[in-house]
Protein backbone atom coordinates (compact mmCIF):
# COMPACT_ATOMS: atom_id res chain seq x y z
CA UNK A 1 0.00 0.00 0.00
CA UNK A 2 1.29 3.63 -0.72
CA UNK A 3 -0.05 7.03 1.42
CA UNK A 4 -1.22 9.83 -0.59
CA UNK A 5 0.01 12.92 1.65
CA UNK A 6 -0.95 16.07 0.69
CA UNK A 7 1.31 19.18 2.70
CA UNK A 8 1.66 22.64 2.89
CA UNK A 9 4.22 24.77 4.10
CA UNK A 10 5.41 28.89 3.85
CA UNK A 11 8.98 28.45 1.71
CA UNK A 12 10.63 31.53 3.22
CA UNK A 13 13.06 29.48 5.51
CA UNK A 14 13.25 26.01 3.74
CA UNK A 15 16.13 25.55 1.07
CA UNK A 16 13.73 24.23 -1.54
CA UNK A 17 11.50 20.92 -1.53
CA UNK A 18 14.55 18.44 -2.44
CA UNK A 19 16.83 16.65 0.00
CA UNK A 20 20.39 19.16 0.15
CA UNK A 21 23.01 17.60 2.33
CA UNK A 22 23.29 20.01 5.80
CA UNK A 23 20.11 21.60 4.31
CA UNK A 24 16.74 22.47 5.94
CA UNK A 25 14.77 21.09 2.91
CA UNK A 26 11.09 20.30 2.45
CA UNK A 27 11.49 16.85 1.83
CA UNK A 28 13.75 16.14 5.05
CA UNK A 29 11.27 17.80 7.52
CA UNK A 30 8.48 15.06 5.96
CA UNK A 31 10.76 12.41 6.30
CA UNK A 32 11.54 12.54 9.60
CA UNK A 33 8.36 13.26 10.67
CA UNK A 34 7.09 10.59 9.36
CA UNK A 35 9.87 8.11 10.21
CA UNK A 36 9.44 9.17 13.59
CA UNK A 37 5.75 8.46 13.63
CA UNK A 38 5.87 4.85 12.20
CA UNK A 39 9.11 4.31 14.07
CA UNK A 40 11.08 3.24 10.97
CA UNK A 41 12.85 4.89 7.85
CA UNK A 42 10.53 6.17 5.15
CA UNK A 43 11.59 7.81 1.95
CA UNK A 44 8.81 10.03 -0.03
CA UNK A 45 9.08 10.99 -3.71
CA UNK A 46 7.12 14.92 -4.15
CA UNK A 47 5.10 15.43 -7.02
CA UNK A 48 7.86 17.73 -8.28
CA UNK A 49 10.48 19.85 -6.73
CA UNK A 50 9.92 23.20 -5.07
CA UNK A 51 12.76 25.53 -5.68
CA UNK A 52 13.72 27.50 -2.86
CA UNK A 53 11.44 30.33 -0.75
CA UNK A 54 8.46 28.95 -3.11
CA UNK A 55 5.60 28.13 -1.08
CA UNK A 56 2.69 25.18 -1.63
CA UNK A 57 -0.57 24.66 -0.11
CA UNK A 58 -1.09 21.39 -2.27
CA UNK A 59 1.86 19.85 -2.65
CA UNK A 60 1.58 16.15 -2.59
CA UNK A 61 4.05 13.68 -1.77
CA UNK A 62 4.31 9.64 -1.80
CA UNK A 63 5.89 6.75 0.28
CA UNK A 64 4.91 3.37 1.07
CA UNK A 65 2.73 2.67 3.41
CA UNK A 66 4.89 0.62 6.94
CA UNK A 67 1.56 -0.58 7.86
CA UNK A 68 -1.70 -1.67 7.19
CA UNK A 69 -3.64 -0.10 9.80
CA UNK A 70 -3.30 3.39 9.08
CA UNK A 71 -5.69 5.71 10.78
CA UNK A 72 -5.61 8.70 8.67
CA UNK A 73 -6.66 11.11 11.66
CA UNK A 74 -4.14 9.44 13.99
CA UNK A 75 -1.51 9.93 10.99
CA UNK A 76 -2.69 13.29 10.46
CA UNK A 77 -2.17 14.50 13.97
CA UNK A 78 0.80 12.33 14.80
CA UNK A 79 2.95 13.14 12.15
CA UNK A 80 1.67 17.48 12.51
CA UNK A 81 3.44 16.85 16.00
CA UNK A 82 6.96 15.87 14.72
CA UNK A 83 6.58 19.08 11.83
CA UNK A 84 7.99 22.76 12.44
CA UNK A 85 5.40 25.21 12.56
CA UNK A 86 6.13 26.59 8.68
CA UNK A 87 5.34 22.76 7.28
CA UNK A 88 2.28 20.83 7.92
CA UNK A 89 0.09 17.43 6.82
CA UNK A 90 -3.37 18.60 5.78
CA UNK A 91 -4.66 15.47 4.00
CA UNK A 92 -3.69 12.07 3.49
CA UNK A 93 -5.27 8.53 2.14
CA UNK A 94 -4.18 4.89 1.40
CA UNK A 95 -4.11 3.49 -2.35
CA UNK A 96 -2.55 0.52 -3.40
CA UNK A 97 -0.50 1.96 -5.63
CA UNK A 98 0.74 5.72 -5.88
CA UNK A 99 3.17 7.28 -6.99
CA UNK A 100 3.32 11.53 -6.54
CA UNK A 101 6.05 12.24 -9.27
CA UNK A 102 4.45 9.70 -11.99
CA UNK A 103 1.32 9.82 -11.72
CA UNK A 104 0.65 13.35 -11.71
CA UNK A 105 -1.59 14.52 -14.38
CA UNK A 106 -1.48 18.58 -13.98
CA UNK A 107 -0.63 21.15 -11.82
CA UNK A 108 -1.57 24.48 -10.97
CA UNK A 109 0.46 27.42 -9.36
CA UNK A 110 -0.25 30.62 -8.06
CA UNK A 111 2.01 33.81 -8.72
CA UNK A 112 1.11 36.82 -6.94
CA UNK A 113 1.85 40.13 -7.08
CA UNK A 114 1.01 43.94 -5.77
CA UNK A 115 1.27 47.00 -7.13
CA UNK A 116 2.35 49.91 -4.40
CA UNK A 117 5.49 52.48 -4.83
CA UNK A 118 5.31 51.45 -0.71
CA UNK A 119 6.20 48.40 0.43
CA UNK A 120 3.28 46.20 2.43
CA UNK A 121 4.53 43.81 5.19
CA UNK A 122 1.27 42.03 5.37
CA UNK A 123 1.64 40.75 1.69
CA UNK A 124 5.38 40.21 2.14
CA UNK A 125 5.30 36.74 2.60
CA UNK A 126 3.81 35.48 -1.16
CA UNK A 127 3.62 38.61 -2.92
CA UNK A 128 6.01 40.31 -5.25
CA UNK A 129 5.72 44.05 -4.99
CA UNK A 130 5.40 46.19 -8.45
CA UNK A 131 6.33 49.90 -8.30
CA UNK A 132 4.37 50.83 -11.36
CA UNK A 133 0.34 50.06 -12.41
CA UNK A 134 0.70 46.72 -14.90
CA UNK A 135 -1.56 47.17 -18.02
CA UNK A 136 -3.66 43.85 -17.46
CA UNK A 137 -5.26 43.66 -20.41
CA UNK A 138 -2.18 43.42 -22.24
CA UNK A 139 -0.61 40.84 -19.92
CA UNK A 140 -3.90 38.76 -20.64
CA UNK A 141 -3.43 39.30 -24.32
CA UNK A 142 0.00 38.14 -24.05
CA UNK A 143 -0.91 35.23 -21.50
CA UNK A 144 -2.87 33.96 -24.31
CA UNK A 145 -0.13 33.38 -26.58
CA UNK A 146 1.07 30.68 -23.99
CA UNK A 147 -1.78 28.52 -23.95
CA UNK A 148 -1.50 25.27 -25.57
CA UNK A 149 1.37 22.65 -26.14
CA UNK A 150 4.66 24.54 -26.85
CA UNK A 151 8.58 24.10 -26.56
CA UNK A 152 9.13 25.93 -23.17
CA UNK A 153 13.08 26.44 -23.53
CA UNK A 154 12.71 30.37 -23.46
CA UNK A 155 11.39 30.02 -20.42
CA UNK A 156 13.59 27.34 -18.56
CA UNK A 157 16.60 28.14 -16.18
CA UNK A 158 18.38 24.95 -17.60
CA UNK A 159 16.87 21.88 -19.90
CA UNK A 160 18.97 19.76 -19.31
CA UNK A 161 17.95 16.03 -21.27
CA UNK A 162 14.11 16.48 -20.53
CA UNK A 163 11.68 17.39 -23.63
CA UNK A 164 11.35 21.31 -23.40
CA UNK A 165 7.59 20.31 -24.25
CA UNK A 166 4.84 21.36 -22.32
CA UNK A 167 1.29 22.04 -22.53
CA UNK A 168 -0.57 24.96 -20.82
CA UNK A 169 -4.32 24.60 -20.21
CA UNK A 170 -5.05 27.78 -18.57
CA UNK A 171 -3.10 30.79 -17.67
CA UNK A 172 -5.82 33.31 -15.83
CA UNK A 173 -4.99 36.65 -15.01
CA UNK A 174 -6.62 37.81 -11.78
CA UNK A 175 -7.18 40.99 -9.82
CA UNK A 176 -8.90 40.15 -6.76
CA UNK A 177 -8.26 43.64 -5.59
CA UNK A 178 -7.30 46.83 -7.78
CA UNK A 179 -3.85 46.78 -6.72
CA UNK A 180 -3.28 42.84 -6.95
CA UNK A 181 -2.68 40.76 -10.10
CA UNK A 182 -2.80 37.10 -9.60
CA UNK A 183 -1.60 34.65 -12.14
CA UNK A 184 -2.96 31.12 -12.06
CA UNK A 185 -1.30 28.63 -14.62
CA UNK A 186 -2.66 25.23 -14.87
CA UNK A 187 -0.30 22.72 -16.93
CA UNK A 188 0.95 18.86 -17.03
CA UNK A 189 3.80 20.06 -15.87
CA UNK A 190 6.71 22.87 -15.67
CA UNK A 191 10.14 22.93 -16.36
CA UNK A 192 13.14 25.11 -13.99
CA UNK A 193 11.73 28.15 -13.40
CA UNK A 194 9.34 28.44 -15.72
CA UNK A 195 6.33 30.21 -13.93
CA UNK A 196 8.83 32.70 -12.53
CA UNK A 197 10.19 33.32 -15.86
CA UNK A 198 6.67 33.65 -17.58
CA UNK A 199 5.96 36.21 -15.01
CA UNK A 200 8.92 38.05 -15.28
CA UNK A 201 8.20 38.48 -18.71
CA UNK A 202 4.92 39.42 -18.72
CA UNK A 203 5.40 41.67 -16.26
CA UNK A 204 8.57 43.18 -18.53
CA UNK A 205 5.70 43.77 -20.94
CA UNK A 206 7.44 41.74 -23.87
CA UNK A 207 5.79 40.88 -26.54
CA UNK A 208 5.90 36.76 -25.90
CA UNK A 209 5.45 35.21 -29.53
CA UNK A 210 8.66 36.06 -30.76
CA UNK A 211 10.39 35.06 -26.89
CA UNK A 212 8.69 31.73 -27.17
CA UNK A 213 9.77 30.90 -30.79
CA UNK A 214 13.14 32.27 -29.99
CA UNK A 215 13.97 28.94 -27.88
CA UNK A 216 16.25 31.73 -26.17
CA UNK A 217 16.52 32.14 -22.03
CA UNK A 218 17.91 35.39 -22.87
CA UNK A 219 14.63 36.59 -25.14
CA UNK A 220 12.95 36.18 -22.12
CA UNK A 221 12.51 38.95 -18.82
CA UNK A 222 13.74 38.18 -15.50
CA UNK A 223 12.80 35.23 -12.78
CA UNK A 224 10.29 36.58 -10.88
CA UNK A 225 11.49 36.33 -7.06
CA UNK A 226 10.44 32.63 -5.64
CA UNK A 227 8.18 34.50 -3.00
CA UNK A 228 5.62 35.46 -4.78
CA UNK A 229 4.78 31.75 -5.89
CA UNK A 230 2.56 28.94 -4.39
CA UNK A 231 2.27 25.21 -5.80
CA UNK A 232 -1.75 25.25 -5.14
CA UNK A 233 -2.72 22.09 -6.32
CA UNK A 234 -1.95 18.35 -8.18
CA UNK A 235 -4.30 16.52 -9.97
CA UNK A 236 -3.95 12.56 -10.95
CA UNK B 1 0.63 71.87 9.98
CA UNK B 2 0.01 68.35 11.20
CA UNK B 3 1.22 64.86 9.39
CA UNK B 4 -1.79 62.43 8.83
CA UNK B 5 0.56 58.78 8.20
CA UNK B 6 -1.37 55.71 6.97
CA UNK B 7 0.94 52.54 8.32
CA UNK B 8 0.73 48.85 7.95
CA UNK B 9 2.47 46.07 10.08
CA UNK B 10 2.54 42.80 11.07
CA UNK B 11 2.33 42.50 14.72
CA UNK B 12 3.58 39.31 15.36
CA UNK B 13 6.73 40.95 16.34
CA UNK B 14 5.73 43.86 18.22
CA UNK B 15 4.86 44.26 22.10
CA UNK B 16 1.29 46.17 20.65
CA UNK B 17 1.18 49.71 19.69
CA UNK B 18 2.04 52.06 22.24
CA UNK B 19 5.47 52.62 23.58
CA UNK B 20 6.22 50.42 26.74
CA UNK B 21 9.89 50.96 28.11
CA UNK B 22 12.57 48.51 26.71
CA UNK B 23 9.81 46.73 24.40
CA UNK B 24 9.95 46.93 20.76
CA UNK B 25 6.16 48.99 19.26
CA UNK B 26 5.20 50.18 16.54
CA UNK B 27 4.87 53.67 18.02
CA UNK B 28 8.54 53.62 19.09
CA UNK B 29 9.82 52.30 15.65
CA UNK B 30 7.24 54.90 13.61
CA UNK B 31 8.87 57.93 15.77
CA UNK B 32 12.20 56.88 15.35
CA UNK B 33 11.63 56.82 11.65
CA UNK B 34 10.02 59.42 11.44
CA UNK B 35 12.62 62.06 13.74
CA UNK B 36 15.05 60.61 11.70
CA UNK B 37 13.78 61.77 8.11
CA UNK B 38 12.91 65.04 9.96
CA UNK B 39 16.21 65.41 11.81
CA UNK B 40 14.60 66.61 14.96
CA UNK B 41 12.20 64.44 17.56
CA UNK B 42 8.54 64.05 16.41
CA UNK B 43 6.33 62.16 18.47
CA UNK B 44 3.01 60.22 16.78
CA UNK B 45 -0.36 59.75 17.98
CA UNK B 46 -2.13 56.66 16.89
CA UNK B 47 -5.79 56.66 15.89
CA UNK B 48 -6.15 53.35 18.78
CA UNK B 49 -3.85 50.99 20.64
CA UNK B 50 -3.45 48.17 18.93
CA UNK B 51 -2.40 45.17 21.37
CA UNK B 52 1.11 42.90 21.35
CA UNK B 53 0.49 40.08 18.15
CA UNK B 54 -2.59 42.19 16.54
CA UNK B 55 -1.43 43.67 12.81
CA UNK B 56 -2.74 46.41 10.77
CA UNK B 57 -3.32 47.52 7.18
CA UNK B 58 -4.94 50.88 7.53
CA UNK B 59 -3.54 52.40 11.01
CA UNK B 60 -3.52 56.12 11.16
CA UNK B 61 -1.31 57.86 12.95
CA UNK B 62 -0.90 61.92 13.40
CA UNK B 63 1.91 64.37 14.52
CA UNK B 64 2.72 67.94 14.10
CA UNK B 65 4.64 68.58 10.96
CA UNK B 66 8.00 70.07 11.64
CA UNK B 67 8.75 71.37 8.11
CA UNK B 68 6.15 73.26 5.54
CA UNK B 69 7.54 72.16 2.38
CA UNK B 70 7.32 68.72 2.67
CA UNK B 71 7.49 66.47 -0.61
CA UNK B 72 4.81 63.56 0.32
CA UNK B 73 6.46 60.66 -1.78
CA UNK B 74 9.37 61.49 -0.82
CA UNK B 75 8.78 61.26 2.37
CA UNK B 76 7.15 57.94 2.18
CA UNK B 77 10.13 56.67 0.80
CA UNK B 78 12.69 57.90 3.19
CA UNK B 79 10.65 57.13 6.20
CA UNK B 80 10.28 53.43 4.92
CA UNK B 81 13.98 53.43 4.30
CA UNK B 82 14.29 53.87 8.09
CA UNK B 83 11.60 51.00 8.85
CA UNK B 84 12.06 47.44 9.93
CA UNK B 85 10.75 45.30 7.32
CA UNK B 86 7.71 44.91 9.67
CA UNK B 87 5.86 48.20 9.28
CA UNK B 88 5.71 51.16 6.47
CA UNK B 89 4.04 53.70 6.38
CA UNK B 90 1.74 52.84 2.87
CA UNK B 91 0.25 57.24 2.85
CA UNK B 92 0.54 60.24 3.88
CA UNK B 93 -1.33 63.28 3.97
CA UNK B 94 -0.59 67.44 5.27
CA UNK B 95 -3.80 68.68 6.22
CA UNK B 96 -4.05 72.33 8.20
CA UNK B 97 -5.30 70.05 11.42
CA UNK B 98 -5.39 66.74 12.33
CA UNK B 99 -5.86 64.40 15.02
CA UNK B 100 -5.87 60.25 14.52
CA UNK B 101 -6.75 59.81 17.75
CA UNK B 102 -9.86 62.49 18.76
CA UNK B 103 -10.67 63.01 15.12
CA UNK B 104 -11.32 58.96 14.31
CA UNK B 105 -15.19 58.57 13.48
CA UNK B 106 -15.08 54.67 12.75
CA UNK B 107 -12.93 51.81 12.58
CA UNK B 108 -13.63 48.43 11.10
CA UNK B 109 -11.46 45.26 12.30
CA UNK B 110 -11.21 41.78 10.18
CA UNK B 111 -11.08 38.77 12.71
CA UNK B 112 -10.05 35.78 10.13
CA UNK B 113 -10.25 32.24 11.72
CA UNK B 114 -9.83 28.89 9.60
CA UNK B 115 -11.90 25.75 10.27
CA UNK B 116 -9.35 22.60 10.24
CA UNK B 117 -8.42 19.98 12.46
CA UNK B 118 -4.53 20.14 10.96
CA UNK B 119 -2.29 23.29 10.74
CA UNK B 120 -2.79 25.92 7.90
CA UNK B 121 1.17 27.29 8.20
CA UNK B 122 0.26 29.63 5.16
CA UNK B 123 -2.40 31.27 7.09
CA UNK B 124 -1.38 30.66 10.87
CA UNK B 125 0.29 34.04 10.83
CA UNK B 126 -2.87 36.32 10.80
CA UNK B 127 -5.65 33.65 11.04
CA UNK B 128 -7.22 31.55 14.30
CA UNK B 129 -7.30 28.13 13.71
CA UNK B 130 -10.49 26.34 14.75
CA UNK B 131 -10.82 22.35 14.77
CA UNK B 132 -14.45 22.11 14.26
CA UNK B 133 -17.01 23.56 11.90
CA UNK B 134 -19.42 26.37 13.24
CA UNK B 135 -23.15 27.04 12.45
CA UNK B 136 -22.44 29.98 10.19
CA UNK B 137 -26.35 31.27 9.97
CA UNK B 138 -26.21 31.09 13.76
CA UNK B 139 -23.24 33.16 14.30
CA UNK B 140 -24.70 35.82 12.23
CA UNK B 141 -27.97 35.63 13.93
CA UNK B 142 -26.02 35.70 17.42
CA UNK B 143 -23.87 39.11 15.64
CA UNK B 144 -26.32 40.84 15.04
CA UNK B 145 -27.73 41.54 18.52
CA UNK B 146 -24.78 43.36 18.79
CA UNK B 147 -25.31 45.90 16.16
CA UNK B 148 -26.03 49.39 17.37
CA UNK B 149 -25.17 51.49 20.97
CA UNK B 150 -24.76 49.09 24.20
CA UNK B 151 -22.86 49.05 27.08
CA UNK B 152 -19.78 46.57 26.34
CA UNK B 153 -18.46 46.05 29.85
CA UNK B 154 -18.84 42.38 29.36
CA UNK B 155 -17.10 42.36 26.30
CA UNK B 156 -14.51 44.45 27.87
CA UNK B 157 -11.03 43.32 29.67
CA UNK B 158 -10.76 46.02 32.00
CA UNK B 159 -13.38 49.27 31.30
CA UNK B 160 -11.35 51.80 33.86
CA UNK B 161 -12.57 55.34 33.84
CA UNK B 162 -13.57 55.06 30.24
CA UNK B 163 -17.46 54.84 29.15
CA UNK B 164 -18.67 50.95 28.42
CA UNK B 165 -20.46 52.56 26.05
CA UNK B 166 -20.11 51.84 21.96
CA UNK B 167 -21.67 51.66 18.98
CA UNK B 168 -21.32 48.79 16.63
CA UNK B 169 -22.23 49.71 13.15
CA UNK B 170 -22.11 46.31 11.22
CA UNK B 171 -20.82 43.09 11.90
CA UNK B 172 -20.64 41.02 8.53
CA UNK B 173 -19.82 37.24 9.06
CA UNK B 174 -18.14 36.18 5.83
CA UNK B 175 -16.67 32.81 4.28
CA UNK B 176 -14.39 34.19 1.42
CA UNK B 177 -13.75 30.09 1.26
CA UNK B 178 -15.66 27.08 2.77
CA UNK B 179 -13.01 26.66 5.52
CA UNK B 180 -12.69 30.33 6.17
CA UNK B 181 -14.72 32.68 8.58
CA UNK B 182 -14.56 36.28 8.49
CA UNK B 183 -16.09 38.60 11.30
CA UNK B 184 -15.41 42.38 9.45
CA UNK B 185 -16.85 44.32 12.30
CA UNK B 186 -17.40 48.40 11.85
CA UNK B 187 -18.13 50.66 15.37
CA UNK B 188 -17.36 54.31 16.60
CA UNK B 189 -14.90 52.85 18.77
CA UNK B 190 -13.92 49.12 20.88
CA UNK B 191 -13.12 48.85 24.11
CA UNK B 192 -10.10 46.55 25.36
CA UNK B 193 -10.43 43.54 23.77
CA UNK B 194 -13.36 43.99 22.91
CA UNK B 195 -13.13 42.59 19.31
CA UNK B 196 -11.12 39.50 20.29
CA UNK B 197 -13.71 39.06 23.08
CA UNK B 198 -16.87 39.39 20.60
CA UNK B 199 -15.09 37.02 18.50
CA UNK B 200 -14.41 34.35 21.21
CA UNK B 201 -17.95 34.28 22.63
CA UNK B 202 -19.43 33.79 19.32
CA UNK B 203 -17.20 30.99 18.48
CA UNK B 204 -18.06 30.06 21.88
CA UNK B 205 -21.53 29.74 20.60
CA UNK B 206 -23.24 31.19 23.60
CA UNK B 207 -26.70 33.41 23.15
CA UNK B 208 -25.48 37.09 23.04
CA UNK B 209 -28.06 38.56 24.51
CA UNK B 210 -27.81 37.71 27.98
CA UNK B 211 -23.93 38.19 27.75
CA UNK B 212 -24.29 41.73 27.24
CA UNK B 213 -27.28 42.20 29.54
CA UNK B 214 -25.33 41.03 32.37
CA UNK B 215 -22.54 43.52 31.79
CA UNK B 216 -20.43 41.09 33.50
CA UNK B 217 -17.14 39.47 31.39
CA UNK B 218 -16.84 36.35 33.07
CA UNK B 219 -20.12 35.28 31.48
CA UNK B 220 -18.57 36.44 27.91
CA UNK B 221 -16.45 33.47 26.12
CA UNK B 222 -12.54 33.46 26.14
CA UNK B 223 -10.45 36.17 24.28
CA UNK B 224 -9.41 35.06 20.75
CA UNK B 225 -5.90 35.13 20.02
CA UNK B 226 -4.41 38.13 18.72
CA UNK B 227 -3.03 37.14 15.50
CA UNK B 228 -6.39 36.46 13.41
CA UNK B 229 -7.10 40.26 14.08
CA UNK B 230 -6.09 42.98 11.61
CA UNK B 231 -6.72 46.65 11.92
CA UNK B 232 -8.17 47.48 8.51
CA UNK B 233 -9.48 51.19 8.21
CA UNK B 234 -10.15 53.90 10.38
CA UNK B 235 -12.82 56.66 9.12
CA UNK B 236 -12.10 59.97 9.63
Amino acid sequence: MHLKIQCEYVGTKFAGFQTQKGQRTVQAELEKAISHYFATPVKVVGSGRTDAGVHAVGQIVSCLCPREDVKIYQFLLGVNSYLPSDISVTAAEILPKFNARSDAKAKTYIYKCYISPTRHPARDLDHWQLYKPVDVERLRAQAAVLVGQHDFTAFCAEVGDKSPIRTIYSLDIQTPQPDEIWFVIRGNGFLHNMVRIIVGTLIDGRAIAPVLNSRDRRQAGKTAPAKGLTLYNVEY
